[in-house]
C-alpha cells in the first residue's frame, strides 16, 4: 500500500505573548499510509476545511488546568474541521462520509474517537458551514445566546467583536428575537457589514473611538440588557456601568487578552453587585448535546434566506498559521476558514 | 405639646476616598414634637438600634443611577435599625410596636413610608439581632447562598470578610449544608473567632499572606466551588484562578473597593470563561419578600443554639459615625450595631 505525503502544521514551540506564523511551521517530510491497519477501530480522513478560533491561542501556551489541553511542540496541532472518511475502522462510519469534528492540521488525520465526530447529513449548503454557522461557532452563538442570556423581546443587547465568527450570528439571533442590537468591529468594512448584511440596528468601530463609555452611551441612553462578550479587557469595563439592572453578561472569551502576559484590569467590577448583574461563562463543548435542536432551527432559517454567514475562506494548509494568527489582529472578515481540499 | 431634643448624625458634604468621622458630624441643635399632626398616615418611632452596613459608604457620595440613593449633604443620614413606635397615623401600627428598616440617624423618626417597615413579633432573642441575623445581613447571607450560589453537599466554599454581618452567617450556612467552608478575615483574633466559635474548617489572616493564590491553593488544593465574594479586588483576582469548573460566586459586596477612587484591576477574568463560571450580583431589597421564609429557617436554628451571631455594640448615637468609618479598616469583630437608646 502506497504511503503519500501528508503536510502537517506543527507547534515549533511554546508561545508566549503574540504568535508568530514562524511558530507554526509547514512540516512537509512526513507521509501516511491511506489504508488503516486491520482490527483498528479509528477513522481515516483527508481534511478538506480547517477551522480557526481564537481558543486555539490558548493551545499554544504551556497551559495547567485548563479546559482544553496544550498542543505538543513538534507534533501536528489541531483543531475543528471539516473532513471527508478515507478508511473506517468503526461501525458509525464508511468510507465517503463528511464529517465535523476535532481533526488535525494536516492533509490527513487518523481519528482515534471517532465517537466526538458529528456526520455532515445535509449537504446542500457550503460544506465549510460545518466549521462555523452548523458547527461550534454556531452552536456557541445559540447557546450563549438564547440558553445563557435568556433575552426577552425589547431588550438592549451589545456585541462585541461583532462581524466574527459568533458575533454575526448573535447579532442576528438578537434581531430574530425583537431586540435592538449595536455591535462593535475594528474595521468600516465590517461596521458596514454589521449593519448592511446582518440587520444590526448599529454599529461602531471601537478603534476610532475616543472613549468607549461615550460610544455605549451613545447608543444606548437606556442602557446594556445583554452583553455577549467576545473581547474582553477595555471593552468590558466600559460595559459594565452601562449595564442595566439585572443585566446579563453571557462570557464567551476574552480574544483581547489571549496574547497579553498579564491580563487588562478591569476596574469596576462592583457594578456586578449593585446592578444585580450575572456573568456566565461557558465552553460550548459541554452544550453539544444541544447541537440537534440547534440544526432544526438553524438549518430551515439559512434555507429560508433568513440568516447568513460570512466566511473568510484562504486557499491551502501553508495559509492556515497566517490565517490563524490573524485571528488576534482582527484580519479576518467573519468566519476564518482554511481550505485544506476541496474533496 | 413639648418638643424634645432630637441629636442627628449629618453628611457635612460629599465624600471622595475613605470617610472621616469629621464627615458625619452629630448636630445637636434638632427638636422634635413627639406626636404626629391629624391626619398624618406616617410612623412617629424612637430609635433603638442602627445598623452601621458597607452600603452606607456609597450613599456618602454624589452617585447617579444607583441602585441606592445619596445622602443630601446638611441632612441627617438614614439606614436601617430596630425602633420603637411612639405615635402612629397608619392602620397597621400602635404606640409600643416594636420595628425594623429604614430610620433616620436620629434619636426620633417620622417614617412616611411605613409600609417598608418590618414589625417585630418575636423578642425573646436580642432585639439587636433585627439588625443583623435576623435583619438585611441575615436575608443577605440566605439568599447570596442558598439562592445564588445552590451549595450542595461536599462543595468547597470559601468566604471573604467571612467574621462580619454576612460572612459569618454564611460559613455556618455552608456548614449546616455539608460544605467544607473557608474564610478570610484581618485579625487574628477574627480568625480563631471563625475556627472556634463560627465552625469554619480553616481560617487566615489575608493581612498575614505575602501571597493569596498560596494561600488559598493551601486551603483549596482541590479548588472552589463557591465564592462568596464581599471584598472584591486582589481577593477576586486570588480566588478565579482558584475556581473549579462550573463555579459560583456570589457578588455580595466588594469593600474593599468602596473608598478608591479608582478600583483595583482584576485582570484574569479570562477564568470566567475557561472555567464556566457564573458570578452573580444581588441586591437583597429585591428579595424581601422571601424575608418570611427566611425567619421559619433561623429563628428555630438559634433557639436550638445550632447557629450563633456575634456583634459588635456600641453605645449612644455619638459613636455611630466612628462605628460606620471602623468598617473599611475591619474594626468591628461581627455585626457592628450602635445603640441609641435601650427601650
Amino acid at each position: 500500500m502506497e504511503e503519500v505525503r501528508n503536510h502537517q502544521i506543527v507547534l515549533k514551540h511554546y508561545v508566549n505573548g503574540f504568535p508568530k506564523e514562524t511558530d507554526l511551521p509547514l512540516v512537509t517530510s512526513s507521509t501516511i499510509r491511506l489504508k488503516l491497519p486491520e482490527a483498528s477501530t479509528a477513522v481515516l480522513v483527508k481534511n478538506l476545511y480547517l477551522s480557526c478560533d481564537p481558543y486555539l491561542r490558548g493551545r499554544m501556551s504551556k497551559t495547567q488546568g485548563s479546559y482544553f489541553n496544550s498542543f505538543t511542540p513538534g507534533s501536528p496541532i489541531d483543531g475543528l474541521g471539516v473532513a471527508k472518511v478515507i478508511d473506517s475502522g468503526h461501525p458509525n462510519f464508511k468510507k465517503g462520509d463528511l464529517v465535523w469534528g476535532a481533526t488535525g492540521w494536516e492533509e490527513y488525520s487518523i481519528i482515534k474517537t471517532p465517537d466526538a465526530l458529528f456526520k455532515i447529513q445535509d449537504t446542500n449548503v457550503p460544506l465549510s458551514y460545518y466549521t462555523g454557522i452548523l458547527g461550534m461557532p454556531g452552536l456557541t452563538a445559540y447557546v450563549g445566546f438564547y440558553d445563557i442570556c435568556a433575552p426577552k423581546k425589547g431588550e438592549y443587547v451589545f456585541v462585541s467583536a461583532a462581524a466574527g465568527a459568533v458575533g454575526q450570528l448573535v447579532g442576528q439571533f438578537a434581531k430574530l428575537s425583537g431586540c435592538y442590537v449595536v455591535g462593535s468591529a475594528g474595521t468600516k468594512e465590517k461596521v458596514d457589514l454589521l449593519k448592511n448584511k446582518f440587520g444590526f440596528d448599529e454599529a461602531f468601530n471601537y478603534k476610532e473611538e475616543q472613549d468607549l463609555d461615550a460610544a455605549l452611551k451613545r447608543y444606548f441612553p437606556n442602557g446594556i440588557d445583554i452583553y455577549f462578550e467576545n473581547v474582553g479587557g477595555k471593552m468590558l469595563e466600559a460595559v459594565l456601568p452601562n449595564m442595566r439592572t439585572n443585566g446579563r453578561i453571557s462570557a464567551c472569551g476574552m480574544i483581547s487578552q489571549y496574547n497579553l502576559e498579564q491580563g487588562e484590569g478591569v476596574r469596576n467590577l462592583s457594578h456586578i453587585v449593585g446592578k444585580s448583574l450575572r456573568m456566565q461563562g461557558f465552553i460550548v463543548t459541554n452544550y453539544f448535546h444541544m447541537y440537534s435542536k440547534y440544526m432544526e432551527m438553524i438549518m430551515p432559517l439559512i434555507k429560508q434566506g433568513k440568516i447568513c454567514y460570512i466566511e473568510d475562506v484562504v486557499e491551502g494548509l501553508e495559509s492556515a498559521p497566517a490565517a490563524l494568527i490573524g485571528l488576534f489582529s482582527g484580519r479576518n472578515v467573519g468566519k476564518q476558514v482554511v481550505v485544506v481540499a476541496r474533496e
